[in-house]
């Protein structure tokens, strides 16, 4: 099989997800890669991509001379992954898919739920890929319980509690350290700080283990840290499409917590318990019965989970991994081939109206607000 | 040393708390057992408490006959141990403090705030000990937290995070199950169902950790089984008098859960967690610092956690021994020491007041309330 | 039912295991606290007896007089206690052995074998119960083990593993510490530092679960402080009388390690798992099967696991209840009910008699050597 | 950077390690895998290859053909992997070190410590590498607790414990499942079962951990299902050269461990504890402090640890990211630059003599022995 091109734009040197995804794009020989802007200065873009083994003519300075030269290759890039500051999003992903590319945009999307209903709608119409790197919904793991309750294993879901927090903006002192001011800035992060960044991957995952959308939603946000803005606590209550009861809490501040990303689901039958900190394994009780521990790569894994399994049982598989699992996803999609799981510019969406929906909920004392898009409503 | 004498109301043969008190009281040989009334069923109650050693007058055969039969004697009990069911919780303890007895009540102390508030003033102006059986805030790694944050080692607390949950009522059919049937029913439990069975410990713990109080509150409550009319998840945001944040969330159809009863705290310089589950570890993280694992006995602990250890470090000790630090606590103050933080009136009253303060919330689909009871507004 | 009376020696103020003892007896309120002879010092004894409510006739300066002392009483004592050091235990356990009285023994039960074999005729020819306390066998969960094993749960068993290592002796100035240097002192310890003091509970707990005898083994004695004289870790390979492979590590400088006691056991169906640190779950696994986390208190234990459990499912049951369990069975024993399972004085020999074998294929660089007493070979 | 040219033989389709050889070297972008040999079927391999994207004349039906057709290239592989079963890595490396190639070899490095000694003696006369596969050494945390080791955090090393148990050949019915049965049998596997299988990882850990060999050892072998021959279980005692003592036990019948390598190492001032099932932390204790725990990609590492990061603290990085840092040091190697840590022929040497040391002891019922290969004596 021919590798596919990839390209990108964002991930610089440095840069917090850019590894994971050259990483994740590499790892199993599917992409090579070719082209990229990697750098918001375009000087250290192009020579970083240079170190990384990308041709000089396509090492370029911004992702507007990347979309002009890629345009009319007859070897141009099959897919670009846009890993840039959330701000840029939209604007790189639409006009990449304008032009025919197909796109994996890191979370959030979009700023808006406009631009993100614009987006749905150009994937749509132009019959390009809009992946977004909800990467979490690739871990094994995560794919048996979404397979477990899609099955009924659990019978229905009455509750869903999922928690995404860790403490490394414990800190008080922003103001020295500007890779933390800027989220909780309106002006940068826009209407949200820690369910625009940490939240919404909570968000994507329950509606995506449950197979279910979150429907109406109430919030209650802080900010613990007093400089701040935006929230970096929040807790939301939820209900999806089937009436199951959703609870979600992320913080920033919670020294102690490293990663703290937690899922917990709860069926008339059987419940669930997953943590990406030990992402190889989940617990499962069944109604009656003793809780087991449900192990990575174990013989008897839905098809879903056992796909994205690479090595033995209880060799770890981590993060990277995850990534590279939606990059294999792609390569499947791309080639021509279905594939059920991957988080598409709908979900980049619904989790973003979400977001948005319980900025308006906690300005609101809580009320209660549709978490919808207009367009899904 | 003599003995005190300690008499006991509730707790009969099968009953679930009865063991932990009779251990509790005699574990550390500071309490005999010398009159009880056990059970709602007369003769087995006086059957019973003779076959633990009670004399045959006096093993009463209800609360009425043992106050009446204690009241004049000169070797009358010194401590009476309330341990039925909730709706006569009020009722009995009124009486004996009346009388001029101390008061051990089971929680929730009343079903009513007016109640708890009566029960306060009585506690007062008798001069007599009436505490609430909120027993996790005997153990050693509660205290040593509790301390920690008076002392100002994690800052000034932002957010605190309580949960108590299990999946012991998963099954969907209580009518078949009548042990469980009666906590959902609103004519035999009151207002709140897992709120004031589980929910109200979380209360508890909170407050006492942080040596602050609940002052307002908004909750979401459902009854995820769908006979039940009464709460079984409930999810509580709340702020403190000093301003900090709460989360709590309970539930008693979290299967995979056995008993979610943990807490962590979120200060500015320092996190803590602790587990019921494994009661004798807490763990620490200081601000730009690994996380440390705390052990019960370990040395330098806090004076008021290291004087509850019993055995050395490592040698795990349990939910009984927690519930006999709170005896330990007991007899010092009858005998007339002081004794800091045994749950008093005044705490059951204020958890209680939380309780129908969410009760309000929930049915106002979250609106935010006071938490607290109109005498100490 | 009224109790019966019981009496200590050793155990006085500030002893380490002392406070179990006195709880363990007491908190069922099978045995009333009656004559005691607890320190060392006769005067510091006989107060601190007197402080806990001992009769100030009773409260003896040391065993001889508290032997001569209750011999006659008409309402002597039922039970004693020896927690006195070691060296001591033999000629006190002795001594109320032939004066009729019943004995709970601390471990080692003797320091030869010659002394162990003394004191199983004697119990069998007084018919009087000589127990020694291996309270670990006394945990509701390695109860259950040991009926699993028995009922044939997991297969043959194939090998066993059992640790019991600490990090307590790291510090190497024991000439600081004299509470750590007698014990690597033959003058005072005797043949076996760690091994008497802690492997011996793992070799006891390895048996008991098994239903099986150390036969054979094969030791590797170190001391890895340089002026101890005695070793301060250990590994011993064994094999049991029905042909299990049985693998035993004890150390005292394991820093990073608390009370590291735990065991596995391996057949050729099953594995089991258990840790005393968290004491009150263990690890089941069926061949072919997922791991299943069984809890204390669950339904369905084994009868003599389920009698053992005090309070509901996950709330913990620790170090001081699995002591007072020995009481238990020891207060129905006395009463003339049948009680499998509590350690004997044969249980007592046979382990000292393998520590002593461990010490002789020491040093003989590890030859395998007998490991049972000559009376049961 | 151009990328260096890979080769790969064995690790065809369905392998267990060939997946993790190529997402190792690929995932990075410093290879290209450009040739292989990969099955023992000529015609599966070729198809696999090209499958893979390999060029059709470098897709080899063998090794002879592989070695033939790349060594007179102009752009012939600067690397190949050996991935085929052990009885053929000696003849494989030996060629290819031979014709000039660099080479990863697989663990065990040969058959024979004459093998062995002859690989050492060619590497050094070509000045090829020769690495050998010990992943887990390339663990971020293994090498966080490497340089703790060689800076002295924790004092002169005492004790290492290391341990490397599954059971996932518990059942006792090999005849019927060939992948396992071979194993077994002297005619396929040589003189040892698991020691030569699982063992020698920890036996390579823990010298590597140590910065120091295994000099004399001691072992216990047992075939615990009858039909074996070679041991499925098995403990050694050693000694370093630094007189640190070592135990190792490895078992393949463990039911209820999935992939229990761990290890502990004990000094004179602190402890250390990791295992491979939770690669990203490691468990530190000071003497005299607390337990900590210390997460991959936390600030403060020591450098040969953080530069074997990938992505943030707390996101896991798992078993194929460690295959990939060997591969990252290969890289760098062949480049020229220096890198210390990576398995060398005389690691594989030195652990394969330890293998076949513990087999003559275990012969000799557990006689002390030398473990060194005669030529480091
Ligand atoms: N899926 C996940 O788990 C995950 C994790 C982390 C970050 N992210 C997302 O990835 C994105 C990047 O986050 P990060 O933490 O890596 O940020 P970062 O600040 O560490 O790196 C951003 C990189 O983008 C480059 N850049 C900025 N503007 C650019 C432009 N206009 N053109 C080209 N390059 C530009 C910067 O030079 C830098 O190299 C964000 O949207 C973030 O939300 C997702
Ligand atoms: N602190 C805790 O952690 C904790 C734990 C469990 C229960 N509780 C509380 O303890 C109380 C009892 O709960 P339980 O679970 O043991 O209940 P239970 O139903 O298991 O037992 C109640 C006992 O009280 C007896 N009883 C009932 N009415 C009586 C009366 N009028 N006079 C005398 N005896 C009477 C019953 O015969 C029975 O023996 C409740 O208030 C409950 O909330 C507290
Ligand atoms: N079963 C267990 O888990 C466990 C745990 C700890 C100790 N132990 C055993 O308990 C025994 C005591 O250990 P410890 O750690 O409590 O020791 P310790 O040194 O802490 O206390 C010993 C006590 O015995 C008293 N004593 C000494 N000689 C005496 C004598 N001749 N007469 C009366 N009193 C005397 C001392 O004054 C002291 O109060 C030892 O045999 C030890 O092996 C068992
Ligand atoms: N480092 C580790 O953690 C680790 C883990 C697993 C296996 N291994 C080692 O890797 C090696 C392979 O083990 P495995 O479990 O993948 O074995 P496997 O039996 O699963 O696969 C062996 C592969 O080699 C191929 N092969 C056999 N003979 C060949 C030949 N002469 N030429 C070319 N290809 C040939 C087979 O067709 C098969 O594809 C062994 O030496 C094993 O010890 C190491």
């Amino acid at each position: 099989m021919t590798k596919l091109r990839w390209g990108m734009i964002g991930g610089g040197e440095g840069s917090q997800i850019g590894p994971a995804h050259r990483l994740g794009a590499q790892a199993d020989g599917n992409f090579s890669f070719e082209a990229a802007a990697l750098d918001v200065d375009p000087e250290k873009g192009r020579a970083y991509a240079q170190s990384l083994g990308i041709a000089p003519d396509r090492a370029y300075g911004n992702w507007q001379e990347m979309l002009a030269g890629e345009k009319d290759r007859p070897d141009r890039i099959d897919l670009v992954t846009v890993a840039t500051p959330n701000a840029t999003h939209f604007e790189i992903t639409k006009a990449f898919l304008d032009a025919g590319f197909h796109v994996l945009c890191e979370k959030p999307m979009t700023m808006t739920v406009e631009e993100g209903e614009e987006i749905v709608r150009l994937a749509e119409s132009t019959g390009r890929i809009c992946a977004v790197n909800y990467c979490y919904s690739a871990y094994p793991m995560v794919r048996q319980m979404r397979a477990m309750v899609a099955k009924g294993e659990i019978g229905a879901v009455r509750c869903v509690v999922a928690n995404f927090s860790h403490g490394h903006h414990a800190a008080g002192d922003d103001d020295a350290n500007p890779r933390v001011r800027w989220r909780y800035d309106p002006a940068q992060a826009g209407v949200s700080g820690q369910m625009a960044d940490c939240g919404i991957h909570a968000l994507h995952l329950a509606s995506f283990i449950l197979g279910d959308e979150v429907r109406s939603l109430s919030a209650d946000f802080a900010s613990t840290v007093s400089a701040r803005v935006l929230e970096d606590d929040a807790m939301v209550n939820f209900r999806t499409e089937k009436g199951t009861v959703g609870r979600l809490w992320t913080s920033t501040i919670a020294l102690g917590r490293m990663h703290g990303l937690d899922i917990q689901v709860f069926g008339e039958t059987g419940g669930l318990r997953w943590a990406s900190e030990q992402p190889n394994q989940a617990y499962y009780q069944r109604l009656g019965g003793r809780v087991e521990i449900m192990e990575k790569a174990e013989s008897g894994l839905h098809t879903d989970a056992a796909r994205l399994c690479r090595v033995a049982i209880a060799h770890p598989e981590g993060f990277p991994l995850a990534v590279a699992n939606i990059y294999v996803d792609l390569a499947a999609r791309i080639r021509g081939e279905a594939r059920d799981g991957l988080p598409s510019a709908a979900d980049g969406l619904r989790s973003m109206a979400a977001v948005h929906a319980a900025v308006d909920s906690a300005r609101h004392e809580g009320a209660w607000v549709d978490a919808r898009p207009p367009m899904f409503r």
